[in-house]
């Protein structure tokens, strides 16, 4: 019984993920997950990537947090539209949330929307919430064997950032074990190498967001 | 319906968390639940902890993963006896699956069992897995903003170790802000402060874990 309604559970979060895409292209807007552990860097890399592509883009943001709205006040002192998504204990975003946030932004105002997701790197990456791709960090601290105890996460991203880079020869990080593991179960996977102390990286990372944006925005 | 679900659910775990307790008790073995990020030191710790008890303690591991046995065979290694829990995707470890794991050890042989809980700051709180104490790991690199951000993690774990604090010198890592919301949310956690790299902090965390095994063996 309890596998059963999980089963109808995530069903009507397929349906509903459906429906934000299709809100999503009725205002040609590209919507981002952005995923990854508590503390890898999401909102610093987020807040760098808007700094890179908000003179070309109308950005917004939705923030979700368990409790508390430190990211969400982060994000706000960029200007950047911002609406907090308190999940109140709940370990991942789905599609429902993020479909009745959507009505909060002026929608044919903007073109992308980052959403940063519950720092986990489990339940998120089970439940699509009407994004169109989805970038997961893995950060340097929290070692090379991530991709191999988490699967699911880094099968089902498009895009994996090696973060806080800076500390690489201050650990035992090999970043062919992760791109060997990330390229076995993800063979499309794009990979990057950023720090938001240095700025490594970004520069790449940017311009890969803002092709797969254009797709959109384009294909709409 | 969903909710009511969940709450079964949850109800049906906390009598299966007593009944491994019933079992614990009537074969005198102490169990703590060691929680925290993926990276967070969780293997690394226990192996400290281990050298440092074992001569007082006859010691078995539960490890939790999602895919995989790499901290299984490492705590092998060491020539504990060790059982793998695959959650095979799930996101914690519930109470019917320690049930289920007990008859697999010689009891009668052993003091304390430490269970190595998924690499997740949310969900693994929420299940008592039949443990008489609690031990929670944030590392300095997940930054010193975790314990607002993941509350009930930290509100219900018996001690908070800040692990590789000897990176502490590299980060914005504001220990204050750490131990006030801690407190906050717990008063009565044992805070310390550890590195496997420099062995700062690990026998006091070590002295810690045995006199809560000291009040659970004697007590049965």
């Amino acid at each position: 019984m309890e596998i059963k309604v999980m089963h109808q559970v995530l069903e009507w979060n397929e349906d509903v993920s459906g429906a934000v895409l299709d809100t999503l292209a009725a205002h040609r807007v590209c919507l981002c997950n952005v995923m990854g552990s508590p503390g890898a860097g999401k909102t610093s890399v987020l807040t760098a990537l808007i700094e890179r592509l908000r003179a070309r883009y109308r950005i917004a943001v939705i923030e979700g947090d368990i409790a508390g709205q430190l990211d969400a006040e982060h994000i706000q002192r960029l200007g950047i539209p911002v609406v907090q998504l308190d999940t109140d204990g709940a370990c991942h975003i789905e599609a429902m949330s993020i479909q009745r946030i959507l009505p909060e932004f002026d929608l044919d105002g903007l073109d992308l929307i980052f959403v940063e997701n519950i720092g986990n790197l489990v339940c998120p990456a089970e439940f699509k919430i009407g994004e169109h791709f989805r970038l997961a960090l893995l950060s340097v601290p929290e070692g090379d064997d991530k991709v191999e105890k988490y699967p699911l996460m880094f099968a089902t991203t498009d895009a994996l950032a090696i973060n806080k880079y800076d500390l690489h020869d201050y650990f035992d990080f090999d970043d062919a074990r992760v791109e060997r593991s990330a390229w076995g179960v993800n063979p499309k996977v794009a990979l990057f190498r950023t720090s938001v102390r240095s700025g490594e990286g970004l520069d790449a990372l940017a311009d890969w967001v803002a092709r797969r944006a254009e797709d959109v925005l384009h294909r709409n």
